[in-house]
């Protein structure tokens, strides 16, 4: 079981004294899922699951719902879903990645390789469902699968897109929706379901979501130029290496026709990617990425409602982390 | 779209004039799911849902279900839903066993690669749960996640046994259940559910589901070893190749010293899967083999309840097609 993230630590003691009982609860409820595969499921489903990670996606499930005094179970069930949707995308990405280490461990692709991680993946993908049907709720499996249909989609466009320099802003930001922001939203809405948040209010809480979530890929793929890579845990300059178009990349070619005049397969080929981060870096791409990504942060925390002061609190503490990216 | 298989035809003709206008519902809503997509996903996952094959588990829900004289709008989704995670788990097995042609159609892992391969199944997997999602029923949610848990479950356990000598019946058989007879289950189950059968008469028609999945595999697996390649479309000895010990193999390993002697990684290695075959057909493990399946499909038969008198006939051919594998 993994600890509470430190920074994690501040959304927690603002949401109040329930949402450490539900995070608890959820560890316990995912240790479970992990033990109950049997055989040779309970081996790297269960690591994966049990590997965690900082538990972003439920702490924002908790927060969503507010506090509402019952025994949080359906709530516990839906965070444990995102999470296992969560952990499902990661493992089918390292099988794409062919990566070697995921959150300081070996990746199940690397340990056992892809056919096990494809289906680990797949197992991971079914358990959410499963997890969540058990709340006997059709707008919550409807927004969970709304949200792992747009993830696959956005790993379809992110590979369609690959060294291809003619990805538009717009597009970009359309595949950030899919990867990212979905499912940060399902995570809000099915909070705010569990929560028994009128219509209007599930529809509030799902843009905060989907705005934090966008702000946080567009910052990691800003993150995955600047560095440090002992900050980011990966050198830089990744996703130019295998080819995915981000909006630093985008901004810079628009600004500089040197940027603009590189082939980016050719970068991948001669693993050039440090010297063209500071090139990105030169054009003053990065400001003017992180500046996007703080207005839709800023446009998030502006649309939330009138709440109780504690929930809209650390509902404010989640987007200041997204900013800090402690997640 | 896909015309319906000759074969298949006399269940259809069997259950009811109704059963047609399904399966013609059915391809209208893959053809729709296929084309809303959009982008890059209407290539490859609508092309997989469009490609067909003869919508055997669709058949199996609709007749499962009988004839409620109803729009079967619902039925139609569970069909769907149920066909979809069937495609899902053809488009990832392809990609780990890198294969190139699926129903004479180039794979999608031969013409996009295994990162469009893999998110191409997760969409499917997604869209399976979002489909069935609508018809707002936590215990078909609940009987597809089982069955799509457990396919992965199967999918792992083959991978993690390959190659192994000491894999016993009792292991295959379960391995059978999770990779096949599971969603046949899932397939009359979401039948029955949909036709207002009573929990009783859901339980019956699923375990008929599971009994003719079972045999299903079996005989499969008997193919693989008999042939011809003309029938089967596949070289013999596939599985031997990719070290999936099946129940010929530990069969034949009980009844002959030569065969139990083999080194599974050598056939496949010297690509002496053909040799094998005919060292495995000789100890009479095929029959032997045939008989368990003929055994389980005989109970399968057994257990069905009283039923109308074609929806009746309709399952007993749907059990002699699987026996004479049309499918």
């Amino acid at each position: 079981m993994s600890a509470v993230a430190p920074a994690v630590e501040a959304v927690v003691d603002a949401a109040g004294a329930h949402i450490r009982g539900l995070m608890a609860a959820l560890e316990q409820r995912l240790a479970e899922l992990a033990a109950g595969h049997g055989e040779v499921l309970a081996g790297h489903a269960g690591d994966t699951i049990a590997a965690g990670g900082k538990r972003l996606r439920p702490l924002v499930v908790f927060v969503a719902a507010g506090d509402h005094g019952d025994d949080g179970q359906g709530l516990v069930r839906a965070a444990a879903a995102v999470e296992l949707v969560h952990s499902a995308t990661l493992v089918h990405d390292d099988v794409l990645d062919a990566a070697d280490l995921r959150r300081g461990r070996s990746t199940v692709v690397a340990s056992a390789g892809r056919a096990m991680a494809t289906a680990t993946g797949d197992l991971l993908f079914s358990r959410a469902f499963a997890e969540l049907a058990l709340n006997r709720r059709r707008d919550e499996v409807r927004a969970l699968s709304a949200a792992s249909t747009a993830l696959a989609g956005g790993e379809l466009l992110q590979r369609a897109d690959a060294f291809d320099p003619e990805v538009t802003v717009e597009r970009y930001l359309r595949r950030c929706e899919l990867k990212t922001a979905a499912l940060f939203e399902a995570a809000c809405r099915l909070g705010a379901l569990e929560g028994r948040a009128d219509g209007a209010r599930v529809r509030e809480l799902a843009a905060f979501g989907r705005g934090i979530g966008l702000a946080f890929q567009v910052l990691d793929d800003v993150l995955d130029v600047s560095g440090p890579p002992e900050r980011t845990g990966k050198r830089r300059g990744a996703d130019l290496l295998d080819g995915t178009v981000t909006l630093p990349l985008i901004l810079a070619r628009q600004r500089s026709d040197d940027v603009a005049r590189l082939d980016l397969r050719e970068i991948a080929a001669a693993d050039r990617a440090e010297a063209v981060c500071d090139a990105i870096e030169a054009t003053g791409a990065l400001e003017d990425a992180r500046r996007l990504a703080l207005e839709v942060v800023a446009e998030a925390r502006a649309t939330l409602p009138p709440l109780p002061a504690a929930q809209l609190q650390a509902l404010q503490l989640i987007a200041d982390g997204v900013v800090d990216r402690y997640a």
